[in-house]
């Protein structure tokens, strides 16, 4: 395609026109030279296809065809490249199946879709010869994409560690912050346009879970159905939590983590403790941020939007100008993205060996806290430190004897034993409701 | 080349296998399964030149064959693709002249070629419809040339900042964490291996300057001889200056800068100082970082170990890889890299507006300060903070009346302005030696 027709613009079709489509349209339109030069060619948007036609857009669109037709797209031979920017399972995968079969190079930005149907739709791609980009899948502006699949291939991945969702990351700096409650946050997060509507997929973890597994699956070359890897929201997180962290020097995070371990990978997307001071912790706000280590290039680490309109559009037309010019072509052919012998991931079970956080609110009688730690000590479990805390958010709901809040630092030990000795914990009579347990990031 | 004979392995040469070249020897041989599915194809190296063939290596070489003669590879129609992992300018043009012309694709990791002869050998392989790669020449692992180059192609760039050599950050750590003298942390980097015996390139910002000059070329589509960058090395900085910084929450860093101002580019490789809590600042030893404001991804940031052998091999491997499978000819076409049209950079004189660190050592008499002061007045300079401190590495040579030092941090002001002022006040009889003035970048 780079070498055909060089003075001719290459003609594009975008499906969705939301917040991401007009983003597009805005730096093809106004960085038109810019993009040529990059291109060898001009760019130009060709025709549209949204869901309503009337509706006002946050970009002044160049005079095309405006349907609700994938068909105006996907029947146009002059057409070869579309970018599929609307969320979701349904349409978007009758869309991308239909725009393959008519003979168009994909780029997109849904990450549920290719987390759900990634295997049938990159096979369908390979098959018909074309191929399907998505960088602005995953954490937005952040090149990882192309870091993982291209830029490391020299490295046998060993783990990566990543806050990969903006809103979660959102909230929780603003909790942490402002000392905002959850609900508060998250109120403030949907009048600054950083969470929907319905939030859900954000804030318990789903968001971030479908895009490990993308990630996993260009840097450990397996397929983990993003249902199986363990999730945890952020739903789970409450005020006095980040509190007991920060006394201790650590912030909370929404991590997603994938690491090697003896064939295996240990996968978890859950708000962990990160030490102040680590990259991690420092992320803040609608930022995202990746830690990856190699074998050879040792531990990287890139941080930047992660959503918006600009840094994702940045995204979808850097995935556009690497197919207009022959790169996607190429990378799709040799990563042998999800290939039929794509083998599926064996995941470990319980982590090895981590610190773990505990809080366990208890009702404050004499003896409590030896049996707590006895319980602890019975299942192998060390403890760093105990901090007893006067319950913060008590208010007028005082019982006699008071709950008091207990926090523990373990040291490192196997999670499937804590997760047992909770359990043990949550049914003696002074325990009041369920005890929080979250892993710690010490680097 | 992607398209031919899939199953042959595709034979590749090594000039150089010092540290580097031992690297990329050791990731195709450990890791040639891994290697074979990112090229589509095995990679074997086929022949080595090298300085002293009886010299050990740090590898397990396979059996090629090793010579001092660049012929053995520019001559051997088999291998399509050479290495050229040694350092300085000579020999290593006339061989990369000499690969090129034999029709070789060039891969390499040396900046110093490049920022002195990048027209020029650029301009020849474009002639001959060859690529150079050069992913390792600029910060060892972190994949910034990819960023830039193709991953971030969608924005204007708006800026770049970067720690980009990590001999001057490795040793500017260990002042700061340790307390050594300049002179002690660089004969400890020398003893690990992070200097040269001859460190004289990275730490008067040589290294640096060559780096930025490079990235600046990707970024802005100029070209800008390496010389012309203003340009100081961290030769300057002894441990008070690192001690004062502390105290007002900053840490001192050799920071590389270009950014755009009103049509010209404002370039500069400083020591500078860093607020302690942002990336920039958090830059230890010998990891390097990149900064990266786009206009529409917003700012970026990369960070990873910027020299050692195996990050600089990950780097030199990955481009290996684009060049066997064909990513790098699309690119090194596209980009337009130092065409016959790159226009020059028109560099900025003095940077626009700055918060400047300023120390200068006075006698210690009634009035010096209340002069000093005057004179930054009467250049329109701003005063922010002025603390007086007591010589720290004042020793034995203790004068009566004594000397003290001034640190003082302006409000944002022009830099010529304060270098004018500071004409001025060296001038003046109560001031001891050279004053120094760091920029000041808060964020």
């Amino acid at each position: 395609m780079a070498h055909h027709d060089l003075a001719q613009p290459v003609r594009i079709g975008l499906v969705g026109l939301g917040t991401v489509g007009s983003g597009v349209v805005r730096i093809l339109v106004d960085s038109a030279d810019h993009i040529t030069r990059h291109a060898g060619r001009p760019i130009e948007v060709a025709a549209a296809v949204v869901r309503d036609p009337a509706k006002e857009r946050d970009c002044t669109l160049p005079a095309i065809p405006i349907s609700t037709d994938i068909g105006t797209i996907s029947q146009d031979p002059s057409i070869t490249l579309a970018a599929l920017l609307v969320g979701g399972l349904e349409p978007a995968r009758s869309m991308m199946v239909e725009l393959l079969e008519s003979g168009k190079d994909v780029v997109t930005a849904n990450k549920a879709l290719l987390a759900e149907h990634g295997p049938e739709l990159f096979e369908l791609a390979r098959r018909l010869g074309r191929s399907i980009a998505f960088e602005a899948a995953v954490a937005g502006g952040i090149p990882i994409v192309a870091a993982i699949g291209e830029c490391l291939a020299a490295n046998r991945i060993e783990s990566i560690r990543g806050i990969l969702n903006g809103t979660s990351n959102f909230i929780l700096t603003r909790m942490e912050e402002d000392g905002s409650s959850y609900a508060e946050a998250l109120a403030l997060a949907q009048a600054k346009g950083f969470a929907e509507a319905d939030p859900s997929m954000d804030v318990d973890g789903t968001d971030a879970t479908q895009k490990l597994a993308i990630l996993s699956h260009l840097a450990f070359g397996v397929w983990v159905p993003w249902k199986e890897i363990p999730r945890t929201g952020i739903d789970t997180v409450d005020i006095d939590l980040i509190r007991y962290a920060a006394e201790l020097g650590y912030r909370i995070r929404l991590v997603a983590v994938a690491r090697r371990t003896d064939g295996r990978l240990a996968m978890r997307v859950a708000p962990a403790l990160v030490k102040i001071g680590t990259p991690l912790a420092e992320t803040r706000g609608a930022y995202n941020a990746v830690s990856i280590v190699g074998d050879a290039v040792g531990r990287m680490f890139f941080h930047g939007l992660g959503a918006g309109q600009m840094p994702t559009a940045s995204a979808v037309v850097a995935d556009i100008i690497d197919t207009v010019v022959g790169r996607t072509a190429i990378t799709f052919r040799t990563t042998g993205l999800l290939s039929a012998d794509t083998p599926a991931a064996k995941l470990a079970g319980v982590d090895a060996s981590e610190r773990h956080f505990l809080r366990i609110v208890v009702t404050d009688r004499p003896g409590v806290l030896a049996r707590i730690t006895g319980i602890l000590g019975d299942h192998g479990i060390s403890i760093a430190s105990v901090i007893q805390h006067d319950p913060i958010d008590a208010g007028d709901a005082t019982t006699v004897p008071p709950d008091v809040a207990l926090v523990i630092m373990t040291h490192s030990c196997p999670s499937g034993a804590v997760h047992e000795a909770l359990l043990s914990i949550d049914r003696c009579d002074v325990v009041r409701g369920k005890s929080v347990c979250l892993g710690v990031l010490d680097e």
